[in-house]
C-alpha cells in the first residue's frame, strides 16, 4: 500500500498520495510514485511545495469528520494506558471519525472498529485510506454488542470503547481478551461511567480504574507566567481495566 | 531478534526470553524457542505458569531503576501530541530508566537515546534488552549538547527531552528535525519551562504551548461516586513546539 | 459575654475566658477580666504568655471534634458566595464540630443550627462557648426536616445544609427563606449532589449551580516552582441557589 | 448610616437609600424612612416592587467598576482562610472597585484601603456608600507603600493585599500586624507569588502557603452528570502568611 504524503506551502496543505495529481489554485502538482518526504515538488506554475511524512496530529486536520473526534491528548491516553504498540490486535467501538483507529494502526496494532451509522463508517474508511491505514483499521457496519457471539475468543489485546453502550461490551471483555489484555472506555457521563465501573467488577477484570484528565494551557508573557483561563475542555472520564 | 515474554502466576511474574530457563520457588522453567502468549508451561515440579504477551506497562515493573521513570500518563501524552508512529526516527535525551524510549520503539519508532552518566546508560540497555527493543533504541552515554554537532541535521522526526538542560538542545531543533517535526519537553519546574519556551520561540518552532495535567481519580462505592482525594501527582509541565 | 483569648507562648496556646485561671506546666496564670490582646502575662513561676485576639482560623485547632469539621477554604465559599454578613439569619444543619456556624457567627450572623445526634450537640454548644459565640448560635438537639413546619417562614436569609437529606430541607427553601435568601449546599457525593440541583430546580430556585474545588498548593524552593504532589482533597460539591 | 435595601421586580433592579425617590419607566418610587425588607412599595403608576435586603453578592452587579473586581469565590476564600470577623483592624491595597473592602466591613471588620488612582478612589469611595459600608471602610488615595511609616506599629489584624508592589508591603507585616495576624496576597502571575513568598519567609512569617484554586462548574441533564467545559478562570495564586 503506497503511504500518503502532505504537501504544504504557507498555510496551503494537501495529503495526498503518491502517483496522484493534484490541483491547487498555484497550478497543478505532479506527485511522483517514489517521492519521498524531504523533496520539493513545483506546480506546472512553478510554484514549490514541501513534501512532510504524515505525523498523527494532522490527520486531526484532513479527516472529514462525522462528530467531535478524540483529541490527541485523550488517544495518548488510551496508547500510554494500555501500552498499544506492534502486533497489537485491537477490538474498537464507535469508529466514528476514525483518529482513533488510524493512529493505534499507526503505531502498529491491526484494528477491527465498529460504527453503527453506514454513512459515518464509509467515512471512517475513506478516512482510513487518507491515513495511509486502510490494510491495519477494518472499519465494520454495525452494532459491536450483537457481534460479540461472532467473535473469537481471546482473540485481542486491546478494548477501546467510546460508545454509550460500553458496559454491555465490557461485559464480554474477558471472553474477548487474552490474558493481560487491556479494556479502555471513555464516558462523557459520571452515570455511565458508574456502569462501566460496576460491569468490569462484576466481570472480574482487575485494577479498575477511572480518571479525569484536567489540563491547564500555561501563558508566558512579559509580565509573568500563569494558567491560560481558556476553557480545560472535559472530554470524558477514562476507565482502564486490565483481564487478568 | 527474539521477542521476551511474561510468565505469569497469580502474584509472580516474570519476564523471559525464549530458550531460557528459568529457577522459581515453584520450580525450574524450560521456555521453548517457539512459546507462544496464551500456551501454558510447567516447571519440574509440575506447577502451572501462563504465557502472556509483554505489554508496554508492564515495563514499569520489570526495568530495573535508575531514577523515578516517566509515568503511562505522561508517555501517552508525548505518544499522542506528537504521533509517534512506525518509522519515526526519535532523538532523546536524558534516557535514565529508559521507558519513554522502550515505548517509543514498541510504537514502531528507531531511537537515538543520550544518556550521561554511565552507569544508567548501562542499566537503561539492559532494560531495552529486557524489553525486547534492543535493536530499535541506541542507548549512548553522553552529553546530547556536545554530540549535537555531530549529528545529521534533519535527520530526526521527533525530539524528547526530560532534562535540566533541555532550552539547549530545543535551540538546536530546527536543524535537527525534518520539516513538520516535533518537540516534546518535560519540565518539572516552571522556570526551566519558560526558558524551554522562550528558546523555542527565539528559534521559530510554531504552534508552541505548554500544559500541565491534572487528574483526579474517581471513587465509586455503596455510598456514592466521589473524586479521591489521593495525591494527584505533578510529574512536570509538557511543552509541544513544531518545527515549521 | 466575655470574649475568649488566646495564651501563646512558643509551641503552646491555650483558649481561655477574661478571668479565668488557667493551670500549665510552666505555671498557673491568672487571667484579668480586663485582659487585652496584645498584653503579655506571666504565670506564678514567671514565665511569659503573650494575648492574643481568637481568630476564626484558631477554633480548628481548639474546637472539639465531633467528625471531621468543614475546612477553612469550603466555609470561606460558604461565606463568600452567600454574602455572610452582619445582621443575617442562617438556618444550618447538621451543627457536627460547629465551626461552620461558629464563623459565621463571628461574621455577624446569627446561627440557629440542628444536630441530630444529642451528644454532638452538647459538644457543639460547649464549642460556641469556647468561640465566644454561645450568644449568637443556637444548637437545637434535633432532625431539621421533622421541625421544618415548626418555623417561621420567611425568616431566614441563608440555609447551609451539610446532611444526608439536604433535598428535603431544600424542598422548604421558599417558604422558609426571604425574597432574595440563598440555600448553600455541601455534598460529598454526586449522586446526592444531583438530588439537592433537581430539587432546587422544582421547586423554583434560581441561579442554581454546583462546582467542584481543587486547590494545588505551590512550592518553592532553590531549584525552582512547581505544584505540591500533596493531596488536594476534595471535601465535596458545593451548590448554592437563590430564593428570588 | 442608613442601610440601602434592593427594589426587585422581575428583571429590574435598584439599590437605593431609605427616603429616596426612585424614577423608573414604570412610575416613580418613594422609599419611606422606616422601609422593611420583606414590604412592597407601589410605584405612582400602581407598580409593585419588593423590597429585599441587600447581600454581598449584589455588590458585584451595583457597584461601578474601575476593573475586574475580585469574585466572591476568592473573597471568600480570603475570609476564610484569615477568619474576617467582627472587630477586625483590616488594612487593604489596591482597593479597585471595593468588592473586597465592602464585604469585610459587612463581615464586621473596619478597612483602611489604599489606592492610588485618584479617580478610582472616589470612584471606591461612591461604592462604599451604594454598599452602606462608607462608616467602615476608609478608602484613601495613595500608595501604602510610602504610607507604611506612618501607620501606628502593631495596628492591624489583617493585611489584605491585591496589587503588584504585594512584596514591599509584606516586607513591613510583622510591624503593622498584631501578634497572630495574617496576611492574604493575591498575585496573577507566578513570578510576583515567588517573590511574596520569599518575603514573607525572609521576614519570618509562619505558616507561609500558596495554593491555586480551579473550580469546575457540574451540568446536570437528562443524559447524566458531567464537568462543565466552561473556562475555570485562574484570578490567581492566594498566598497566606501569619505574624508568629
Amino acid at each position: 500500500m503506497t503511504v500518503p504524503v502532505l504537501l504544504v506551502r504557507d498555510d496551503r496543505e494537501y495529503l495526498v498520495e503518491p502517483g496522484e495529481e493534484m490541483g491547487t489554485d498555484l497550478g497543478v502538482l505532479e506527485v511522483p510514485d517514489d517521492v519521498e518526504p524531504g523533496a520539493t515538488l513545483e506546480t506546472h506554475l512553478g510554484n514549490e511545495f514541501q513534501v512532510r511524512r504524515l505525523r498523527g496530529p494532522d490527520l486531526f486536520h484532513h479527516f472529514e469528520r462525522t462528530g467531535a473526534p478524540m483529541v490527541p491528548r485523550d488517544i495518548g491516553l488510551v496508547i500510554g494506558e494500555t501500552g498499544i504498540s506492534r502486533g497489537d490486535r485491537v477490538l474498537d467501538t464507535g469508529t466514528g471519525t476514525g483518529v482513533l483507529s488510524a493512529l493505534m494502526a499507526r503505531a502498529g496494532a491491526s484494528v477491527v472498529s465498529y460504527e453503527r451509522d453506514p454513512e459515518f463508517a464509509d467515512v471512517a474508511r475513506e478516512n482510513m485510506k487518507l491515513g495511509g491505514v486502510a490494510d491495519a483499521v477494518d472499519v465494520r457496519t454495525g452494532d459491536l454488542t450483537e457481534e460479540v457471539d461472532s467473535l473469537e475468543p481471546s482473540s485481542f489485546d486491546v478494548l477501546t470503547l467510546d460508545t454509550g453502550d460500553a458496559p454491555s461490551v465490557v461485559a464480554h471483555a474477558p471472553e474477548l481478551l487474552v490474558d493481560g489484555g487491556y479494556v479502555a472506555v471513555y464516558s462523557p457521563f459520571i452515570e455511565s461511567t458508574r456502569e462501566v465501573v460496576e460491569t468490569a467488577r462484576e466481570v472480574d477484570l482487575s485494577n479498575v480504574w477511572t480518571r479525569e484528565t484536567i489540563q491547564r494551557e500555561m501563558q508566558f508573557d512579559d509580565r509573568g507566567t500563569r494558567p491560560s483561563t481558556a476553557p480545560v475542555g472535559h472530554t470524558g472520564y477514562l476507565t482502564i481495566a486490565r483481564n487478568e
